[in-house]
């Protein structure tokens, strides 16, 4: 790790540019030292949320909760608001654990589940009677495959029209894929992905009707979870606090990098620099003689090309890195046989241009 | 916060001084962008619970948990261990956390309750039949005292001989107070006090009889917790990995802190530092005619020193926050009255005499 590497892993990944300096000078000022309570603190926390909220277009009564993974804002969702029967559309790794996270609660979780790299449209689901919330994985880090956002807020529209709530995990969608705040109750992401920041902060953007269903659980004592609780976490955020001390180091990293985006154009440039990136790199793969593991367009990721390699991908992967690019390794069953490319902000299109020219290189050898 | 302050806050505090160094080469040798399964993030996973191993004493069978705060170390215990019935020894406000959060998972949770202030010793204490786990706060931030090692030590050695489990909160009180992970099934903590970090990382150390109560709860079906449940937690452990992608950023800070407290002597020079520090704090205060909160000198806490200020602390606090000098509040109800000073292993001798000599200016004026 002595000279520096450029990653398209796909997440943790590349760090934002901002980081380095960031943390030099938090390392400086005294931040890290103050209390959750403080000002400094306070004042990051409310940075941090108007960010978001101008960057995802999240309404002004949908809440920005904080915990300390994605893995965690799953448990936390399902814990709060299910009643009996959640419902999951599964068709990867991530979607397999929220899927697991509601049956170790105990729940009744049904679920539709395709083949590793296909996706879901609206029309094809049948979603049961009696869901109390329909669990969605808007891109599938592990695959490559996505629910596009239209068919996102058609899934979501059709379970809120029947009483449930629509939980999305965005962790490698956002702030690239437009999926609305406001046409869903619940979604979460991680910052190590699409932001580019060290691990180890999680935030859900709930809406009213998430936190009252909670709230009115929580009423007549259901189980909605001992502490970091969604009716805690949304009272905390209303004060722009926390309810214990968290990961303040990344809050005030979210807070710069999300300012950051907006100053650079904000959602509409992320979605369309994302857009553009998406054809160059698919192009130039097709021109290299390799597939996507998703075939149709539509349904394939925006942010984490997975590219076949029938010959073996570790090979190519160890001759990229020593040119000092990380791609990611195929996930699970996938190990070996598929690279993984982010396409996250932080891959900028020089970055993307490096990684194709050695590509190109590669397999012309 | 242009000008460096000398932070005494009770946490989180002032930073070790190897933190901005260590912060720097992290955000320039790729090790941020590493998946939690990599080589590098396993390689600090094993130092630090290595290097923790060495310098708590942890015997070889104990494992070495990772959550995000200390506050969740309460919930996954709890939730993964108590059948029915916890006892919680309680005289201050991390103590009633505790205590409150067993209450949420409806448990029948007991408690011997001492005003704030006042501290337990095993014979006064009695633990009521069929309790399945007694909860202790070893140093209580809120109010400055502690149950001294030695009476932790026989409180858990009670309830163990009775078929129950002794987990003990060490928040403020590891690495300095000599608790024995070996006489206690659960001792946990958070980075931001006793280790000088940024927040965002809670440690648990898990005896083999926490982790197999847990383990046999599983195994029939009981509500141990969703995701990151006490016997996943030990499964990565026992793999030098983490359940997901955690704080990976202090989990190396963690290990680089801990291998330079063993290098400067270890635990035994942090508590016989802590121990003279104690002493000269309170020899100087007395002759300042300033009184501790806690009168008992065995149950004063050696880490979190709580000062009554009669005349009202908040303006001799400003003047000192003026000087560059940070201490905290008073907690809860004594905000306003109490001055609270950290003696951690990061506010050297040197700090603290910069601190008294302003606090007997301030108080000459």
């Amino acid at each position: 790790m002595t000279t520096p590497l450029l990653s398209f892993a796909p997440g943790p990944t590349q760090l934002h540019p901002l980081v380095p300096s960031e943390l030099r000078r938090m390392a400086a000022d005294g931040y890290l030292s103050e209390s959750h309570r403080s000002a400094p603190v306070r004042r990051e926390v409310a940075r941090m949320e108007e960010a978001l909220r101008t960057l995802l277009g999240i309404p002004s009564d949908h809440r920005v909760l904080l915990v300390g993974s994605a893995t965690e804002a799953m448990e936390r969702i399902l814990q709060g608001v299910v009643e009996a029967r959640s419902f999951h559309l599964v068709n990867g790794a991530f979607a397999r654990r929220f899927h697991a996270v509601a049956g170790k609660l105990g729940l009744e979780a049904g679920d539709a589940t395709v083949p590793d790299g296909e996706g879901f449209r609206s029309g094809a689901v049948e979603i049961p009677a009696g869901t109390d919330l329909l669990a969605m994985t808007q891109n599938e880090t592990s695959t490559g495959a996505r629910i596009s956002p239209p068919e996102v807020h058609a899934l979501a529209d059709r379970i809120r029209q029947a009483g449930g709530l629509a939980a999305v995990d965005l962790v490698t969608g956002w702030p690239t894929e437009p999926v609305d705040p406001a046409r869903i109750d619940a979604g979460f992401f991680s910052v190590q992905k699409g932001f580019g920041l060290p691990a180890g902060l999680g935030v859900i953007v709930a809406s009213p009707a998430l936190v009252e269903r909670a709230q009115e659980r929580l009423g007549r004592r259901a189980a909605v979870g001992p502490f970091f609780h969604i009716p805690a976490l949304a009272d905390a955020a209303d004060r722009h606090e926390t309810v214990a001390t968290p990961n303040t180091l990344a809050i005030r990293l979210l807070a710069r990098v999300a300012e950051a985006f907006l100053a650079e154009g904000g959602g509409a440039a992320l979605r369309e620099a994302a857009e553009a990136g998406f054809h160059r790199w698919w192009d130039t793969v097709a021109e290299l003689g390799l597939e996507p593991f998703v075939a149709d367009e539509d349904l394939r990721s925006r942010t984490v090309a997975v590219v076949q390699v029938p010959s073996g991908a570790d090979a190519l992967r160890a001759r990229l890195r020593e040119r000092g690019l990380v791609v990611g390794d195929g996930y699970g069953p996938w190990k070996g046989k598929h690279l993984r490319v982010a396409h996250f902000p932080v891959q900028t299109p020089a970055m993307q241009a490096t990684l194709l020219e050695a590509l190109r290189q590669e397999l012309a050898r």
